[in-house]
């Protein structure tokens, strides 16, 4: 199988911009990964491009990838858009992965964008519920937000979870994410504050749901013979895992974990050859508390049902055995839904090259990142590496 | 580059079907596909799968791969959506065959599905609408049609292509079509019918335009070792392009052909090793008379400017030296987005193994799929071959 490399990457920021669109969004991302990369890279070596993107608010929702990489002057070059909800520019990454694997592609491209900010609330509901499921969760009424709810009440009932330890979650990401320029929420929250947010669906408040934003990212990936021109630092992609699950959190054979988040770790895991004891540090998808605890379960870095007590003891801080979202994560970096996954892949591209800023942490030598679609209908995981393989 | 086989392919009914769900749908096309495999193909072996559609109405807008892929039981593999508008199952059967190229997978299954006649005219525009361009063309009050009519004006201005010509196109996919039991609107049309229908936007009258469709289809790929274990009248899929163009019409360089196609064409024919003198036929994107004829010209089967005079000559006809739209193209078999790129890949595996009933044309070895999102957004060729490699 052919190697893949990460030759450049990059994000816009996250947040709220009006006077932004989702081309110009994505071009900011897009120009930014190709400045990122260490030599001269002609754009027009891009063969194969995926975008991953919902389409909230139905701006272009066909063709959506093609109208975008035809802003930064990509219209000749082959593009898919491709969408598994929250887990769609992950999933356009492995992609773009497999494009170089089979040997159609040398240089692809993994972008993702949304817009999300310049709706109702009445809108934004909708376009969230629509990754739930939707003849039993959202048409019964279920928002988005009572689903994970659900999710933390079985958890906190069936393992002891504590509403403290929810809350450690939230503010461990604020502190990384105050020192992320590119943050949608970049400020730091205190415990107490982080406790006592007003309900948005019990046991959730209002301190463990991500924001809704606008943003864009872009990867750069190509073959090993294409990485060896353009750069001495490479990141080698040396695994990559996708499963799906059950759409319906109902249908699942359990809520206190994501099934789909297993299988694909196990997949990732066993084609980089190493286990979750040799992740130095991940970026996963927090889009509520709850979801970072039950990331750590999934993924193998503590025991069933020890979340709780591992996000205590500190083994997630940037100076603890395994640092979490030093991006900020979902919660205080931002979720603008397509860009999510991409933007994931960004953080570990950064700090793999000591190129993370106030927020690096030194000696990380391997990476993951974990995406989620849905609720768990869709998860893509991926193991990054330093150097040639 | 491993080789990619196709072992079993079918498609639901296109039509209306008020008793049927979208995946109700998926699951008829699913379950006809696993039938349609000569061995015994375990449904447990399938490791990628690729759901094409544009998510028409809104029913599940998030992760309709995986609510489908679930449906019939296989919940536990990776499902990724894909769309490019009406090119979203041409798009996933080709990530289909990048999987088993790349060696992630041996067993993949590429499908779509679309419901579009629960819906309101105006309802229906709008998602027609939405694989046009938005800003400049649908917003401005362009319509799908009027964005072909425009082509087909141009085209009449510059080679003096008829009206009767454009009927030529109706005539023939309707008469393939009437011999098609999965077709849509399967009866015959005469060509003074064809020529006298009511205006949708001149020169496109209501015979130029392929119907709105409820449907579904399912393709199963494998690798060579896979399908030697299957089947011993393999169809192979020797080549496949992908292009993108310009989402909007007025962008482009020209508008008497969509470049899109003949950079798709290209690459495939490249692949295949062959040139379009050695198709023997092929099914194409008719969602307007006038896109069969661009066709004709884009992917060589004829020179440019002459593709009115081809079609009069009788050279697409089912014994003519090249049947085009054996099936009954999108105009006669129907007009499921999601599901035509599938579907045409679904005629062309039955005609290649004489399964195609009373429409079998006999002597046929090489076949070529056409499949255009929007007005040539995004376009997808395949070739498919009789017997091993």
């Amino acid at each position: 199988m052919r190697e893949v490399y990460l030759v450049g990457a990059a994000q816009s920021d996250y947040g709220s911009f009006p006077d932004e669109s989702y081309r110009s969004l994505f071009s900011t991302a897009f120009e930014g990964a190709v400045d990122s990369v260490d030599g001269d890279l002609d754009r027009e070596r891009i063969d194969e491009a995926y975008i991953g993107t919902l389409g909230v608010g139905g701006r272009q929702l066909g063709l959506p990838g093609p109208a975008v990489t035809e802003h930064v002057g990509l219209d000749g070059a082959s593009c898919t858009r491709v969408e598994n909800a929250c887990a769609a520019s992950g999933v356009a990454l492995r992609q773009a992965a497999l494009a170089i694997r089979s040997g159609v592609a040398d240089v692809a491209l993994a972008g993702g964008v949304e817009v999300m900010t310049d709706m109702s609330g009445e809108q934004t509901r909708y376009w969230l519920g629509v990754s739930g499921e939707t003849e039993w969760e959202r048409m019964a009424g279920t928002t988005f937000a009572g689903v994970y709810a659900q999710m933390a009440d079985a958890h906190m009932a069936e393992y002891g979870t504590t509403r403290e330890q929810l809350s450690r979650v939230a503010v461990k990401n604020h502190a990384n994410g105050a020192k992320n320029p590119h943050a949608h929420l970049g400020f730091e929250c205190s415990l107490d504050q982080a406790m006592e947010g007003s309900t948005v669906a019990d046991p959730l408040n209002l301190y463990d749901c991500c924001p809704t934003s606008d943003g864009a990212s872009a990867v750069i990936l190509t073959s090993r013979e294409v990485a060896e021109e353009l750069t001495d630092e490479p990141i080698r992609l040396s695994g990559t895992g996708q499963a799906s699950g059950r759409v319906g959190l109902f249908q699942r054979p359990t809520i206190t974990g994501i099934p789909a988040t297993t299988e694909a770790a196990e997949q990732a895991y066993e084609e980089a050859d190493v286990g979750p004891e040799d992740v130095d540090f991940a970026e996963v998808h927090d889009c509520f508390s709850i979801a970072e605890l039950l990331a750590y379960e999934d993924l193998g870095f503590c025991e069933k049902g020890e979340a709780g007590p591992y996000v205590e003891s500190g083994a997630t801080e940037p100076d603890g055995e395994r640092p979490v979202n030093l991006s900020g994560g979902l919660k205080s970096k931002g979720h603008p839904i397509g860009a999510t996954g991409g933007g994931q892949a960004v953080e570990v591209f950064k700090q793999l090259r000591g190129e993370a800023g106030d927020r690096q942490v030194d000696g990380l030598e391997r990476g993951l990142t974990h995406n989620v679609g849905g609720s768990g209908g869709a998860v893509v995981v991926g193991v990054y590496e330093r150097g040639w393989a």
